[in-house]
């Protein structure tokens, strides 16, 4: 059921990515993310997540999870617990203490369900706070 | 000034990495991160920062800091602009769209010098959690 992507398709605005820079920063010399897909006996799509190595200087190796994604037309059928299974088990194959991810605070049903499955919230119990420094920014300060 | 580091010790509690581990996951064959160290005229440290390379699914390519730290007696001395200078660059040359990190609300000299080269509090203006699922609730969902 589960391979690596080759490649997908996605029909939101402010996307710069292509198949073709997906397939080069997965499966190209210079990697920068893994990713695993859920089908349907069709070989249909029904969800994906995709996650890439992260690290803590105190506690070693991590996995980031960036997406899990589940196809409207197959919510409700546990697909994404079989996708956060797998991401799950990649983890700890790959030695890792623990993994990351973010969540929108608003969206309660993969809150509740993170939390339900032993996701711990460190914005709430820490005060992380995620920081983003854009391209332009970037650009400007390593002048 | 800047090169690789090779390995680095710290002091505090609830560390499980070591010299070897760090070595490994940063130079062997499954590397995990990258390191920068700023070093002062005696080639002693005066600061480091980590990194890993971190995927955006819509805006590809990105890196995540996951630490920057000066050691005290070189604080006000410019060495962590000098870091952060340094990781922008290395976004930059790597085509990265931005470089995503973590800090603590409470570290408003931190938060404070971010937002002032250009970061963006993703938690305060979308609502971002940072969640972690620990390795034990990892084994137990995987199986």
């Amino acid at each position: 059921m589960f391979h690596e992507m080759k490649e997908f398709e996605k029909l939101e605005d402010d996307i710069t990515t292509t198949p073709e820079i997906l397939n080069r920063d997965c499966f190209g010399p210079n990697k920068f993310f893994s990713a695993i897909v859920a089908e349907n006996e069709k070989k249909e799509i029904a969800g994906y997540s995709i996650y890439f190595k992260a690290y803590s200087t105190f506690q070693g190796r991590m996995l980031y999870m960036e997406d899990i994604y589940v196809v409207p037309n197959y919510r409700h059928l546990g697909v994404g617990k079989k996708l956060l299974k797998k991401v799950a088990s990649i983890a700890v194959s790959e030695d890792c203490c623990r993994i990351h991810f973010a969540a929108l605070e608003w969206n309660k049903n993969a809150t509740n369900w993170y939390k339900k499955v032993g996701g711990i919230d460190l914005t709430d119990f820490e005060e992380w706070h995620l920081f983003r420094i854009g391209r332009e920014a970037l650009e400007k300060y390593s002048e």
